[in-house]
């Protein structure tokens, strides 16, 4: 379990803190999901170069049902994707951008009858000097929280 | 005046409202701004087909600063672009999104220090199986609101 | 005309914009609606002191269906409500915020089975040593958008 | 370690995925920090109703710096609040809303000259017909994400 501990930056004070509250505490950090994008809708798979100039733009694009689709209606469909960056060695990671769909068909007639969607894919523009980690979060309105994570290097 | 008076929409219970307020009353509507995107940075140019398929999703793509550069400081940038469609005809816009721009280089160092900020330009995609307008509203968080127009066909 | 034209501070330049496009030109501008809260549902009315005490920090509740209730349901419901602080004299408007109401009642079983449902109200908290304008924005997932201004003076 | 990593939610899958990264992957998930808000002045904490009746609107209010002031600069300030509801016995959060502070002192004459300032306090109606657990989570735009849960019961 050393592995695991040290991967996971768990530390004894987290471990005594749930210990105390004599039973389970639901925390957000357990309710991001991730799996294999291959077989998985609704993961936010990230796509930008695996090593960008330092100090220059560069784009990123995020998008759910990379290979399985995902649904889009009014009453199921995907709400946002989150974007934040944690550069190497750093602790805190900042907000890129987030970015709400919300377009899912509703109109006066009804759900599904405007014929107007957003689709859950967004490209954004970001540019750092420091190497790190691109993470994505996304929301679906009945499946909640997913993630996923991309390294980046600088020349 | 009629010409002015129809194009804008306006109706007579409107200009009641703000006599009966006794002065002046401040409306959001006042505070968008528009201008010519070749000499103001601050325009919110939408770029996409001018015609597209019905129900097939199209890109498109909003920037600031399009011929003239806009700053991205912790002191000053912008904040976020929105984008509303509203189909011919029809009385009320959807929103297509809202795209907040959150990094500009705040750290723990200072302002402009963390190296990481994210450009005012966000690509879309959207359906629908009505032609219509697509509006863009900016937001600078020191120059205010913003605004910009364009008509898209459906074949 | 001539009050009205003062009041909506529209200029000849506007009016020419317009013109030059040979048409209609739909702004958000003229789609943002306003009405009498007392029986229209949609107005998002601001509740806040008259007078605020400069640099100490007031309340502001904003909701929506004051007089008459807003249907919440997956279908129908309000989005967001943005808020906006316009200080006497000032040209630019400053955005306090934006609150978005996203639960609706959707769940694996379908639309309104949840019970979870987030109401169209909000209440922030916000200081300024000068007078101004609080405008605030709220979005009805199928009926647009509506406006409410209040002005606040400063002891 | 067994009751460490039933409380976690962890399992072998999560840190086969790890291992078969052969490194370090950083996870949203790891990022989100919690503390003692009596002496931490980022946590988000939450204030309702230890419990409430069933399909009834109550108020949640949320704020930061509830014991140790958290700074509100244009350099230096808390971005939003999101708040999550966790069902008893369900395995998907639903988001109940998103409240961004948006006024940061920053105006054409420099930061912290406008004295508009948005405090990091919201509150929020909601409402359920089942008790679980409510989970803020808060970004300070340079001390990255927080969060705080809160479990309810339903008469």
């Amino acid at each position: 379990m050393g592995i695991f501990w040290k991967k996971l930056k768990l530390t004894q004070s987290n471990l005594n803190a749930i210990e105390a509250c004599g039973g389970e505490i639901m925390k957000i950090s357990e309710l991001i999901q991730e799996s294999d994008w291959k077989s998985e809708k609704h993961v936010p798979v990230v796509e930008c170069p695996d090593s960008v100039k330092a100090d220059k733009f560069f784009e990123v694009t995020v998008a759910i049902g990379k290979e399985v689709a995902h649904p889009n209606t009014t009453a199921h469909h995907i709400c946002w994707i989150s974007l934040y960056f944690l550069p190497e060695g750093e602790k805190f990671p900042c907000q890129i951008g987030k970015f709400a769909f919300n377009s899912h068909g509703a109109s006066v007639k009804g759900p599904d009858t405007s014929t107007v969607y957003t689709h859950h894919k967004v490209t954004a523009w970001m540019k750092t000097s420091k190497p790190g980690t691109i993470i994505a979060v996304s929301l679906c309105n009945i499946h909640g929280l997913w993630q996923y994570s991309k390294q980046i290097k600088v020349d």
